[in-house]
């Protein structure tokens, strides 16, 4: 069994993420990790009649990008696992239809890389492929259409409302030689402790990540201070806060190496976002670009990615229901 | 490496489906396959506000028959795989939350129970899982008024149109010992032909069904008889036809073994249901139930069960966009 503790999964073959490929748009490239990403779009519509049709062109550009740097043939590719926001994903179909590569459709919300990633390393790590592709999107547009309001409706957000990332990210795990491993996973449990607010999504999140969090350091038995970033994906400025206060609650000072992509991709000052960003391309995006350069050039040795994604839909929050939580761990360490 | 061919995946452990469940509606114990199920909902809403909340509630169920049927716990759970039609797959996130077991979400459309099954079969067989349950459901109310129409509305059927099975099932893949195993999957491809008529499902669907199991048969280099069933998810009756009759065109007759979940599941003659069933519940729940006896019992020995999604939207429809579909198959063989 390659199983440690209590929902922790080790992957004894160190599958490699060799490369990493990530489209963005012009807001996310002006912020703080901008010259981090391998392309920006040009318009929000990105020469599509509709922002859907933007978005699957954004996810089909990120797995070109990421096939050309790698050097890789699509044909070498044999799964490609992602998702995306939109009902019924269609970010995604639309978007990797044309690979013709066997196709795992994942629906995890905002945590959607995250989860891309532990099903991608299980599929590497076990032999059952040599190359699998994990990719995910979101763009600010089509998700205020489909979530919220008519952009033309001109809606006032609220403090604690996060903006949607346009971007796309996407990773290639390998059985190749590399020096990136995917060393452990944590899928998660859904967690709901009755958060109904649509527009506090990271106040919804956080329990998720925090039982994620704990359990994989108690899993594996590392220290506070083992990795070199703890990296969430889209929890905001008030789903970090209730991350750091109450994992430091059971005695897990994070310290300054727990960030949230949200919270760092745009600029808090120029750029007016509220609670920070959001949406599955956020964490995809800056994993793909900034965390996997840290990565490579050294600069950190052990990550852990935890992307939350909140298990809601319009239809469930119209019908009174509260909005679960879920939160997946991926251990990429420098081996 | 455990590949074979082109896009089998071998699974060398033998995976086992130790238990299944299954919840249906009354139309559905009304049909060819009265009695199979583990459980009939009285009425569409299951006691609940709402039909969505009714599809959660039937998940809930399935996984609580499966448990109690395997005298298992949910703590002995490792994984659950699962996911439904509706946006945001709130059927599943609604209705397994409370189980607390590490979480998956699938999106596959109609195909989610054989994805479920492919994912669920790796996890074991790879010992990244003891535990895995694979689940899925779909709801007829829930559907129409996502996809379709107000059913106040009574809009007329299209005779190639199919009726969404009221269903869950739910299957456990173990690392017990078992007579049933899951022995070869296949996870497919994304093949668009360019069909756009989503009251004729079974038409954009059936491409990717004729290119599933063709590889199928092809990287396994098995004979057309080989299995003594070959069981589609819900192409009904025209894209069972055209599936046929494509597969016969290559060389692969498969005769009366190859039947159609959505064709068989309700009486043809005295329940209007036009080309037949369909929805991720069709499959699953004729799986669980019917064919999972006939292999318990050993009336038949060998099933490879190819469940088929259409990856639209009605957002992608109403933007002009083609139908495309994705087929995977689950070798299901007694051992």
């Amino acid at each position: 069994m390659n199983r440690i503790g209590k929902q922790t999964i080790k992957l004894n073959n160190l599958p490699k993420i060799i490369q990493t490929a990530s489209v963005v748009g012009q807001k996310e490239q002006d912020g703080n990790y901008k010259d981090s990403f391998d392309y920006v779009i040009d318009d929000g519509r990105f020469g599509e009649s509709s922002w859907e049709k933007a978005e699957s062109k954004m996810q089909k550009k990120a797995v070109e990008i990421l096939l050309k740097k790698s050097g890789k043939t699509k044909e070498e590719m044999d799964l490609i696992c992602g998702g995306d926001l939109l009902n019924q994903c269609m970010g995604t179909s639309f978007g990797i239809a044309d690979f013709n590569i066997p196709f795992l459709g994942l629906y995890g919300a905002c945590s959607t890389m995250a989860e891309s990633l532990c099903i991608a390393a299980m599929t590497v790590d076990g032999g059952y492929s040599q190359n699998t592709i994990a990719v995910t999107s979101s763009h600010f547009c089509s998700s205020e259409r489909q979530f919220r309001f008519p952009l033309e409706y001109g809606g006032q957000r609220t403090p604690t409302s996060q903006w949607t990332v346009t971007g796309s990210g996407a990773a290639l795990v390998s059985s190749d030689d590399g020096d990136i491993a995917i060393t452990h996973i944590t899928p998660g449990k859904i967690v709901d402790m009755g958060i109904k607010d649509a527009n506090n999504m990271g106040a919804a999140m956080a329990p998720s990540a925090i039982d994620t969090i704990s359990t994989h350091f108690e899993d594996r038995n590392i220290s506070n201070d083992y990795y070199d970033m703890i990296a969430t994906g889209d929890l905001g400025e008030l789903g970090h806060a209730i991350v750091k206060e109450q994992l430091e609650n059971i005695g897990l000072d994070l310290k300054e190496k727990y960030i949230d992509c949200g919270m760092e991709i745009y600029d808090r000052i120029t750029q007016d976002v509220h609670a920070g960003g959001s949406g599955c391309g956020c964490c995809a995006s800056v994993f793909a670009g900034h965390i996997y350069s840290l990565l490579k050039t050294g600069k950190i040795n052990r990550v852990l990615l935890v992307a939350t994604g909140a298990l809601m839909s319009t239809t469930s929050s119209f019908q009174g229901q509260s909005i679960p939580g879920v939160a997946h761990a991926v251990a990429i360490e420098r081996v």
